[in-house]
């Protein structure tokens, strides 16, 4: 493929990436269509239930798709969804060569689309930027691919590792570029669940603020229609109806025993799911599976090192984000994490793959190093 | 000034850098002659005693020096010490402007040696690249200005800030690359400073080992000709003259009752000095007085938690050198820095100046903000 192939995919990328926000439980693509050398349409996919990023790249090509190139971030769908198949599409409008970067990630549907499009007479080539194709849409890959969708783990820490002082006091340990770094995080989200613990610690409410977003009047507009879902982890229902978390919204609350109360969270608005586990507290695993199952591509837990520690003890994590406050709060302050370990050799190896300033803060990402 | 200027002067600094690990007590100086806009000499410093930087530049410079313009990291010296002042070397060597990237700093001597320059009719200018020029001698400078020396803590933590497991199973936490760092980190202090609790945990020689740096054959062998001294801080004389930091070469120890042992130590080959503070430890801010009065710019404290958390309560740090390996050692580990706060309002407010990756580890380099 040559270099302006490169460059084409590059901006159906960006397009893709505009969809960050609004696209769960879809994935977000983006489409570039090219005719000698130039771009006659552009495309990407905002929302489900409306058009795909090659509808609107085709729409706005018009007669000069005919015998253009169409580069896409992801294999064209063969199959009647809410919308009919793009690979019917941009059959019918004449398209003869299309570039993808990856593959469908549901095993089912894999390859189909390009086969329909190959057996139209198109020009079929993929793998190009795959690497950062597959990454704009980790959530939805593993959700199609395992069942299980990606959870990204957000701690907030000072240099020494702690996260709030013995009394508790924690509120604002990162500063204002920090928070928005977060409440990004949690737009992206199909997902932001918590525990009772924290609840009931700093009466969150773990909605998206748009004013604190840092973001274009579209893209907030767009996180504003689709809020992720709340979820509250609360084994023996200690947080109340009255509290600000479910003052915010409708919510879903796991808990080990539900039978009698679903009904008063019910009319409120709420559902109480009963996922109990073996050890008297939620089974993690069955809740992610459940989630999943509805949907949700990316699970941002925002946890105290109780629940956040059971998610790394339990190999549910993905990837950390350590967001790292420059200050010291010492040796009596609270753990990042509730993992006791005794040896060294049960510390969980990870792999930090990017450090950088968030305002007067840091965020690390780190993820686990399956391969050690 | 102009850009060639800059250029120069950036070359002269990296001559400078040449005697990051050797120059100590005296502060690392690099020196470039230029006539006609070419160089004709460079040079630098590389160990008390021998030739300043603009000595070893001007002979290679010879007749060339003549109406030529020299840039040196450093006001030249006006004073005779072990060498006589470069002052006048550069003034008989007909050297017809003098650009200088800071005054010395010494307030007792800064100025001087430009004034000398001016009063012989030569031309001179500060300044330029002075951020850089201090930051190469910030120990040097520190010494000058308050009779202290910089401070540099180093730690090596996991990701949720623990150093060691609760048992004390600590070694290689970190990789290769940081322990190369730690290394030159070592090599270029005056000093290497731990106490009793780390010694007697892991039998450390806080010696430089040659094989490790990473650096060329030039300055390591500098580096090995000019080592650091090493200091232990044992109040209660706990640590063996057996172990084998004792055996690595002779020490310093700092402890709170000296007079009976005296003898002991120095039969070993070692210092033994009574510095009792009013709270039954040693008075560190006194032992660091003590150090920076016999020439020690940089001060590399190695030590676990107490030590360390000590002399951060004390306001003694100037840089946090943090290696952080890419694991959770779990809420049982042991702790940063032994420095028990109760109110977020009490935590050090820190400023993170770097942060990058040192082989699979990371290196964040923090330092207090005093404006905070």
């Amino acid at each position: 493929m040559s270099s302006s192939d490169h460059a084409f995919m590059a901006r159906a990328l960006e397009l893709a990436r505009k969809g960050l926000y609004s696209t769960h439980p879809n994935p977000r693509v983006g489409c570039v269509i090219v005719r000698d050398g130039k771009v006659v349409g552009e495309g990407w996919h905002a929302k489900a239930g409306e058009p795909h990023a090659e509808v609107h790249a085709l729409r706005q090509a018009g007669d000069k798709a005919r015998g253009a190139t169409a580069y896409v971030t992801l294999e064209p769908c063969s199959h009647h969804g809410r919308t009919p198949p793009c690979a019917d599409a941009l059959i019918a409008a004449g398209i003869t060569r299309v570039v993808a970067a990856m593959q469908d990630p549901n095993p089912e549907v894999a390859g189909r689309g390009l086969l329909r499009l190959m057996n139209a007479g198109i020009s079929v080539q993929g793998g190009l930027l795959e690497a950062e194709a597959r990454a704009l849409n980790a959530g939805f890959i593993k959700r199609m691919e395992s069942g299980l969708p990606l959870v990204r783990v957000k701690l907030a820490m000072s240099l020494d590792g702690r996260t709030a002082m013995a009394s508790g006091e924690s509120q604002w340990i990162t500063g204002p570029a920090a928070r928005a770094a977060v409440q990004r995080l949690r737009a992206r989200s199909s997902v932001v669940l918590s525990g009772a613990d924290t609840l009931l610690a700093d009466g969150a409410r773990l909605t998206v603020r748009p004013d604190e977003l840092g973001l274009g009047a579209e893209l907030t507009a767009l996180a504003q229609a689709r809020p992720p879902l709340r979820v509250l982890i609360d084994g023996r229902l200690r947080v109340p109806l009255s509290a600000p978390f479910f003052q915010a919204g409708p919510a879903l609350v796991a808990t080990c025993a539900a039978a009698t109360s679903r009904c008063r969270y019910l009319d409120d608005g709420h559902e109480l799911l009963a996922m109990p586990g073996s050890n008297g507290h939620v089974d993690l695993r069955k809740l992610l599976l459940e989630l999943a199952s509805r949907g949700a591509n990316e699970v941002l837990v925002e946890a105290g090192p109780k629940l956040a520690g059971a998610f790394a003890r339990l190999g549910l994590v993905d990837e950390y984000q350590l967001f790292v406050a420059p200050k010291f709060l010492g040796s009596s302050a609270r753990p990042l994490l509730d993992l006791p370990l005794a040896k060294m050799a049960e510390a969980p190896a990870l792999k930090i793959v990017d450090m950088r300033a968030v305002g007067d803060d840091w965020r690390i990402i780190a993820v686990p190093d399956r391969a050690s």
